[in-house]
């Protein structure tokens, strides 16, 4: 299984279906084809989904269903993976910041792992190569030629045999695509606390989609929101159950001393200055690890629906 | 884009799945195909998503979920679309009243937006031409050949070139076709209150599977208390706040003076005379406004479990 | 419809997906295929809902969802059907004990329709003929090639038209698999209550994921458990108003005088002999009955979420 070929495969048929998902397609003179999800195209619901299961190098699977958390109700987006590390950590996570000139984009997705470019991958041990890359940009501005064909290069790959699916955080589409992350925020939480992502077989998460944000800021406030004070995972892993104690109640968000204010709060309390919020925050509400090993099921954090509440009506 | 090219396309390979759906095809003289989804046919559940789908023109999807309404609990079919305007008003919304001798039928989908018999089309700005057609009839009795060739000669179509699905509201499949109309009821009602539906940029609705009626009037009241009592519908549109805050109260069920009671105590209270009936009722118990102008939230409404348990009991 | 086709169908192609689904293929000298979906296999969740629609003879849908049950929650598996009698009795009912030498495995899937070796099929009055069958096998041992050859030849069948999918209890894809059979339990306690199978029409049922076990006696308890304390399940059938009130309150598992415990505790206090637990007890905890014929609708038996967190902390 090469993560690039299996996005590219359900990728390179999207002008099919371009209409459907309201995303249009701009390619640039070196070939590169830069599918707008929701920058200047509308997407939707759909093109959302599409969008997650992209970035999950599609070895994982995302819908939109009624809900609850608590007293709060409305769709809620959830995701199926038997490949965690794989799709969430080695493509899903937006670790590749693309900056160039005054260009800047979340990067994420199976193009990373080819990159390369983060110390995560040596941590995971994983590494890819591929003669054809697709990417997610999280960003509010489609990417320049001169930027695909940085990503082409840094992906040693040719101009054309580069895919990107880009939108904007308060766009439909990309407010379904990030609050698609509830299992991997928990998994990176876990590889941050020196848990071995190896031992994750598999996860199912859902969070809350909340109301599409106007502007990215305030979108990425909320879809922050829905994870921390909505996002409930399940992971099955084969661990040690003395292990999963100890660390399971450092896993989910309210472990960190910033827990219990909406996103953009805690932001402003710190000076606007995303380094200085506990990175330990970024986490789903509630964790329950299945201890294959042992059986036993352990259960961590709690969703806040009061949060989500003051959180969605900002 | 063309829905009924988009519908026909599913439709057209029926035949391979009709054991599967339990649905069964006759053909006309003239060569229109009639499959029945649940008129002397048993149909199904599948039959039920199957012909919701077909009456979206495939521009939604629709499933069947385990859900609650407050302290209702059961299936419920959910709707997804991020195409509402052409999907639920151009397609799927049972404005066509088909009626030849003493046959008649509610019919909807694709075909309509060729007939274009309904002011409505004028309104929302919409027309289709195509050399198919697909229809859904809502009605208790397979067309005859004659009202077959009506409807082509209506949408200006040879009759071979004719698909239609029927199904009678007191089956499986019918009950499942309308309580998936969540999103339209919605639309439909805005469009009654002056909203440039062209400002709805996608939906998702959710409504309780009700019993299936073992008369269609039963189960016109039922699917109709589904919605107006158990529906859930979320919106995101392009607007002003100003005009939602003032628009809103007036979309829900709750905003008509007839809310309150199961629809069969209504109908009988207006001499059983649906012209007597406010027909601002027809709407879903909760209407939930994402504005993606400004990202804000704005829900109107309130289910009613109690009145669901009423009438599903009855 | 042949049922063995059908699964067939679907599962000839599974080594397109095998590492997908994290199953591996072992071959018999004879040509018997022989999937591993949890037995030394990892599996997982996709392969558990694979498991689930194969035993289903794939005429009924598996998916997981987020969902409740009084204050437990978690992800839990839904099963829906328009084939009940044909997808839960003639195929995914676990009938067919499997023995030979030291071997055991659980028998279920469409080839229990070919061999056709239980009482069963007599009463359902419903026997398949096929030239290649399919079989699931719950078990914590692969079968050697005797076992599959035995299996080949009880179906009057070639060893190398025969497919196995084989996973113990006590894995992911066990664990969904045995979950997906709320309807299957509901119609079986139905059949031995004397009600005619024929007359049910479709069948909707959600169960509880539970933790898996890591031991396939602990999993056997758990999945009981999430049908009998934890499964909901709609059945719409054909009958008789006042033969659903008089059958309806034994269908349920509270009409059992074993209800209320979780089960490993009542096959303990039965000396561990299968056979001294009431047989009765093996159904889901509510069932709802639409009678299409009437339209009326009936539900029985109660959720117990404190006997599922009793039994799933175990």
């Amino acid at each position: 299984m090469n993560l690039n070929q299996l996005a590219w495969r359900r990728c390179d048929r999207l002008m099919a279906v371009a209409d459907r998902l309201r995303i249009t397609l701009a390619q640039t003179p070196e070939g590169t084809r830069v599918f707008d999800f929701g920058v200047e195209a509308v997407g939707g619901l759909t093109a959302g989904r599409f969008l997650a299961e992209a970035c999950l190098a599609t070895l994982g699977d995302v819908s939109i269903v009624p809900g609850s958390v608590g007293d709060w109700t409305g769709p809620v987006v959830t995701v199926e993976t038997d490949h965690p590390r794989l799709a969430c950590m080695a493509s899903q996570y937006a670790g590749w910041q693309i900056a160039r000139d005054k260009y800047f984009a979340m990067g994420s997705g199976p193009m990373r792992a080819v990159a390369g470019r983060e110390p995560l991958f040596e941590k995971l041990g994983f590494r890819e190569t591929s003669d054809r890359v697709v990417g997610i940009l999280e960003t509010g501005k489609l990417p320049p030629a001169e930027v695909c064909g940085q990503i082409a290069e840094q992906c040693q790959v040719t101009p054309d045999h580069v895919i990107l699916l880009v939108a904007r955080t308060a766009s439909l589409a990309g407010t379904v695509q990030v609050v698609a992350r509830s299992v991997e925020t928990a998994l990176h939480k876990m590889h941050e606390l020196g848990f071995d992502l190896a031992s994750v077989v598999s996860g199912f998460g859902a969070a809350p989609l909340p109301p599409v944000a106007a502007d990215d800021l305030v979108g990425i406030g909320r879809t922050n929101d829905a994870i921390l004070y909505g996002g409930q995972v399940t992971l099955w892993v084969q661990a040690d159950d003395d292990q999963l104690a100890e660390l399971g109640p450092k896993i989910p968000s309210n472990s960190s001393s910033d827990f219990g204010e909406p996103f953009a709060a805690i932001f402003e309390r710190s000076g606007r200055d995303f380094y200085k919020i506990d990175p330990l925050l970024f986490s789903p509400a509630e964790v329950t690890l299945v201890n294959l090993a042992s059986g036993r099921r352990h259960r961590f954090g709690t969703p806040r629906p009061d949060v989500l509440a003051r959180s969605f009506a900002t």
